[in-house]
């Protein structure tokens, strides 16, 4: 049965599943938003978020549970190591971009607009970013791969989350946001000769160029 | 080698790892806060957060980190189930705990006082409380566990987000805050009488007892 993805080319959590799908070249129907598709998500889930996956009858929100789950039923190649010293380190990675970055960044993202933006609030959460980032710099080795060498589920995370991070510092005043964290800026300029990273990146920036541009 | 956790009896996140400890029967050495010990954890992570593992030469920070960690090196009894699609339901109730119940909880937290309270903020919160409860209640069952019938990571993150859950919710003028999702109410009054789940939540309320009290 064809696996079904309820997907946007604009979202980062949608961008994690595709890098895994593109890597492992499975046969997935992607189901673009504001399509007469998409518009049964909530018959689906009441989470009705993007990702979503169709599976054999089964329903799978959250990009993190459907990456596992992709691992789960075997499809090859594997992202995720067997040693599991490495997996522990490769889902901390992964719940370091998504609790330390992605959710900062999601609070950042509420305040983009000059006009009412809570000061306050944009220095909490830039505080919270920037120790999520040396987080993020500890943890990686500045090799162009987040753990083992090769494409792993903790890439999936941290490719789109690091793009964004490069689109919002500015809005925000930063100069180079990666310049302050040597072994992430080297990881991120490794992993875009990824040709499956490279090709997410490339979707999601044409995503938001479109966007930007009003269209 | 024996494992050491940076433990803390008050926080739910220590309380999900300890569960998953007791449920095994694993001998750990268990570091509680304002011991000369636990003032050595940022020499470890600079997540410096609670709980930490240590384990085998390793550090493990990240409550869901470790629980996975201790099904990945095999100790038994298993709390997370082999079939792929029971394992992505059970990371899915962990992660609506983590993301949707917890975080709008901690939030709260920092509300908790009515002299400097932001309304504004807590009326958000609770909108979100609701909606994160609402998808655990649409993906809980009913019974005395969260998938499977048997305990598992889920009931570990779980069982001490549903205890804050019932502390809370009074703070903020709810009143009996589980009766408005009745499979959650069944679930968590069925899962008191595992006895490991007991242990943790009669922990967890003794040092919460112990908090108010200021001792």
């Amino acid at each position: 049965m064809t696996m079904k993805l309820f997907d946007s080319l604009l979202s980062p959590y949608a961008g994690r599943v595709r890098l895994a799908i593109y890597a492992k070249g499975l046969e997935v129907e992607f189901i673009m938003p504001q399509t007469e598709a998409a518009a049964t998500l909530p018959s689906y889930t009441p989470i009705s978020k993007l990702p979503t996956m169709l599976h054999d009858g089964h329903v799978l929100p959250e990009s993190e549970v459907i990456n596992e789950y992709l691992e789960d039923i075997g499809t090859e190649p594997s992202l995720r190591p067997s040693d599991p010293i490495l997996c522990a380190r490769m889902r901390l990675l992964t719940r370091i971009g998504d609790l330390y970055i992605m959710y900062p960044m999601g609070e950042l993202f509420g305040q983009i607009s000059p006009v009412d933006r809570d000061q306050m609030k944009v220095d909490e959460q830039m505080v919270e970013l920037a120790k999520g980032m040396s987080w993020l710099d500890h943890y990686l080795d500045g090799t162009s791969y987040a753990i083992d060498n090769r494409l792993t589920l903790a890439d999936c995370a941290l490719v789109p989350a690091l793009f964004f991070y490069e689109q919002i510092g500015p809005m925000f005043g930063m100069v180079a946001p990666l310049k302050k964290y040597p072994k992430i800026e080297a990881y991120f300029k490794g992993i875009k000769e990824n040709p499956h990273a490279a090709r997410v990146l490339k979707e999601i920036d044409a995503a938001l160029q479109k966007m930007m541009a009003g269209g």
